[in-house]
């Protein structure tokens, strides 16, 4: 039997596109004399369709899409991952399903057991969990078909859940496992699919075929990566990290394990980059823009952005903005035209001194007497963030946000200021990533000057300013906020791991005392496996560590 | 027996302060001759504590509390809610419990079954499921403790859960229920609180014991209205809404029902005029700030922030600046400035003209040639956004946000310039109920000037603009609005209610697509059952209805 794994990048709630998509992947797959095409979970509606759910309408043009396929599902049988309702009136009204489509009908229906609700996912909210498990025949195989999660309560410390549905379905003896998953990435995240997808084909003793998402929706982003493992949990191969892509893979030579190209190589800055272009290029494509606006400093963090950006969009839809103060140096005005010149995107220079004065005017009779500050620094910012939105609005092209996940976490950026911004580019990567992350882009000649990255970094918003008057050393300060936000360490845990205790504690304390900065940033592209977003929901108003 | 319901406002992971203000209220009911004190839902930690309980320090410090209580538990018995530590590796890592305290030590722990997750709620997040139902004997009586969504399941078309933990309780013939919520308000709440205990009294046979917060918690108001139904099913007495309060309960008068206070008035614009004037005080109040400033306009959205401000924080603590510019009428200014006069609170005139022009200038150059639009009236709204700030970084105010929910549903609204501020005052009603909330204002002598609430809306971004150029009728607007975000109906069940089809469509849209400016939004006090924030969770890139 040839089954075709199809990793697809859908658009959430975009049935006829979603529809289409898929439809053309069912007729290349029968072409190629597939026997079964496989597509993700909820592939449907796209993944996480989030409180759309909650619209009757949005069920029924689910449903509605099952149905086309089904009728698409003529001498091919098609595998794909959708909503359904729950007939019963007690619970939750949805299941989040993979349904079996062949001979122009619906065969079968399997409702997802395990339900993620941490991090980015909320599936209880809109789902009953299954409790029944039945698997399908199919010309001579008996096949379990399973939603991601289900598969993933298996060699766990400290598991989630009480019970495991591969338990369940392996009771009826299947001959092979297909998994349809929306399994989100993060740089760590293929690896660990891998080796759990491994325990499950070794424990069970049968093959694995799972097939994953590929693309961004919003802030959630897709590596693809899906991945078939034999009964001996050999890798018998992995679809290509953020590209779509679809595969057939004959199953008795699944089986024997014959011909195995195995797994991919993974390397952290490799796959940052790759999944950030691909964030950028689906945030602005889904949403029907092209051009993107950022604000270039001469510092690292926008020149990383602007090199993503360039890469994710073609650089004659990226238009850079230098805007000195008093304060820039003349290094930072011709690192960051050098910059844009390497890359080829359209610049422009906009000083913003004389709005800066206007404002000072305006407020002089208010300020009188009051010692200068943070909110003169902070005004030199929200200058700069409203001259980008003026060309944004004028011209349409979406603002790119150029924070860093280290300021982010301490609060080290202003509201309305620097802040702004449709879509944070970086806002998932630490300081000290962001260095590497260039070293990474200049690994093939000097895209971003070598000045950028050496120089000592400032916001350069009053004279001779640098990071390190106000904040810990970032190789510190990253370790911190590592142990902090990602590990959801305590204080004393941190403490006790060697950091300093007064650096642990100030640093604590600035993490939680600037949530209601993050609570209005834009949507950060999230690599890690705890962003800033939806995926970490903290009290504003809580007094806790502050 | 008496027994003592205490609806305190504690503060989310501020465990000293929670602890000392349980304990006062423990001496006052002993001293008062109360057998049992009863405090709400995860009182130790406030509600809700959201990601907070993912950090094991965090519930040391809860079980710290909980062991306080238990000390202080002589002579009177505690009940209250707090988490608990599942003991068994499969499953989430905690419950929400219940304790039953007595004799200075825990006797007793019941953990709550239903978890609520949908809206604001996230608890299957963090709450393993309880599957075991106990009750506790204390003098002569059999007590069930359950915690709040545990007797909601009852009297539900569509119930959410498969199992009622109350008919489980019912089982050992339990004397009474005491119930410890975080019922959160909004105007329609408390009447279904009510009908939902009497449900609960009628249906059981037995006395009701409910214990609710009161407070806000960021956007998450609560009312209290703790309450008290026989197993007649008379509503005995109901605590008061929007105010710290504890009042002792005779059981015996209870079950005689001898003595009944019966329910309280409920008027939808006391219920959000108060749940807002405490939604701001608190705000401030846990953050440690005392002083607001906002932009006074001379439109009606500002004039109600005014209000609304100087009643919870005193005249003296409230800002206002009004920031004409060529566009603006001579009545705007004289209205503003007569409101702020009628309040009693500060204001300055900052004109914004010439800051306007500097901006002109600079930008003259790269809009030569394009016609005059949007781009310029964002930018005076952004002008005003950044003075705004510049008084509040000088003088460390907390920006109030004025926008309402009708153009924070349309997106009518400047990112970064109105829709600046730390919290969205009023973005959770609606522009025809913010006439309605005028004249409940006025009810007892003009505190907004009549000129404000009669003149038709107007943004005065450009010369003789106003509202209904763009928008239709408020009262048409509104009531499609409410149609789609409260009862998530379709467009085709909205037309079909009688709305103009283009009118559906078109508000819709817009409200789909400007996801993008509510996501960076202050939180919004939730005051109707659906508003804009964390209850409301929608992807920015979603193609639907758009």
């Amino acid at each position: 039997m040839n089954i075709a794994l199809a990793q697809i990048n859908v658009h959430v709630g975009n049935f006829a596109a979603n529809l289409e998509k898929m439809l053309g992947y069912v007729a290349n797959a029968k072409e190629q004399g597939a026997d079964i095409v496989v597509f993700p979970e909820l592939a449907t509606t796209g993944y996480p369709p989030r409180d759309f759910l909650e619209f009757d309408d949005f069920i029924d043009k689910a449903e509605e899409v099952v149905n086309e396929l089904a009728k698409a599902a003529e001498g091919i049988a098609i595998v794909v991952g959708s909503v359904s309702r729950n007939p019963v009136v007690e619970g939750k009204d949805l299941y989040n399903s993979v349904y079996f489509l062949s001979g122009g009908r619906i065969q079968q229906v399997q409702h997802k057991t395990l339900l993620p609700t941490y991090d980015i996912f909320d599936e209880y909210r809109y789902f009953e969990p299954a409790h029944e498990w039945n698997v399908v025949r199919y010309q001579d195989k008996t096949i379990a078909m399973v939603v991601c999660e289900d598969s993933w309560n298996v060699g766990n410390e400290n598991p989630l859940y009480k019970i495991n549905p591969m338990d369940q379905m392996m009771a009826h003896k299947p001959d092979l496992i297909i998994n349809v998953s929306a399994s989100p990435f993060n740089y760590e995240h293929a690896a660990e699919r891998v080796r759990v997808m491994k325990v499950n084909a070794e424990r069970y003793g049968i093959p694995l075929y799972l097939v994953n998402h590929v693309g961004a929706q919003t802030e959630v982003l897709f590596d693809g990566g899906s991945v078939v493992v034999n009964q001996k949990g050999d890798v018998i191969d992995e679809l290509p990290y953020f590209q779509e892509s679809m595969r057939i893979f004959n199953t008795e030579e699944v089986w024997s394990g014959d011909n195995i190209s195995g797994e991919q190589p993974r390397n952290k800055m490799t796959l940052i980059h790759d999944g950030i272009v691909m964030g950028i290029k689906n945030y602005f494509g889904k949403l029907g823009f092209k051009k993107a606006i950022l604000g270039l400093s001469g510092g690292i963090d926008s020149a990383l952005v602007a090199v993503l950006a360039a890469r994710a969009l073609g650089p004659d839809n990226v238009r850079c903005i230098l805007m000195p103060s008093q304060h820039s140096s003349d290094h930072s005005v011709n690192d960051a035209r050098q910059l844009a010149e390497n890359l080829g995107c359209q610049y422009d220079i906009v000083p913003i001194e004389s709005i800066y004065n206007s404002y000072m005017d305006v407020l002089k009779p208010f300020y009188w007497g009051k010692p200068e500050g943070l909110a003169e620094e902070n005004l030199q910012a929200r200058a700069r963030g409203m001259l980008l939105m003026a060309f944004s609005n004028k011209f349409g092209n979406i603002l790119l946000n150029t924070s860093n996940k280290s300021e982010m976490a301490v609060g080290y950026g202003t509201l309305y200021g620097d802040m702004c911004g449709g879509l944070s580019v970086i806002g998932d990567v630490y300081k000290t990533e962001c260095f590497e992350l260039a070293r990474y882009m200049n690994k093939d000649g000097e895209v971003i000057p070598e000045n950028i990255i050496t120089k000592p970094p400032s916001a350069e918003l009053k004279p001779d300013q640098f990071d390190s008057d106000s904040l810990p050393p970032y190789d510190q300060l990253d370790a911190v906020l590592y142990q902090y936000v990602e590990m959801t360490q305590s204080p004393q845990d941190i403490i006790d791991m060697g950091f300093d205790a007064e650096l642990v504690r100030k640093t604590l304390r600035l993490v939680n005392i600037n949530e209601f900065k993050r609570y209005q940033t834009a949507p950060v592209l999230r690599v890690s496996k705890k962003a800033f977003g939806m995926g970490r929901r903290l009290p504003i108003v809580g007094k806790y560590l502050n």
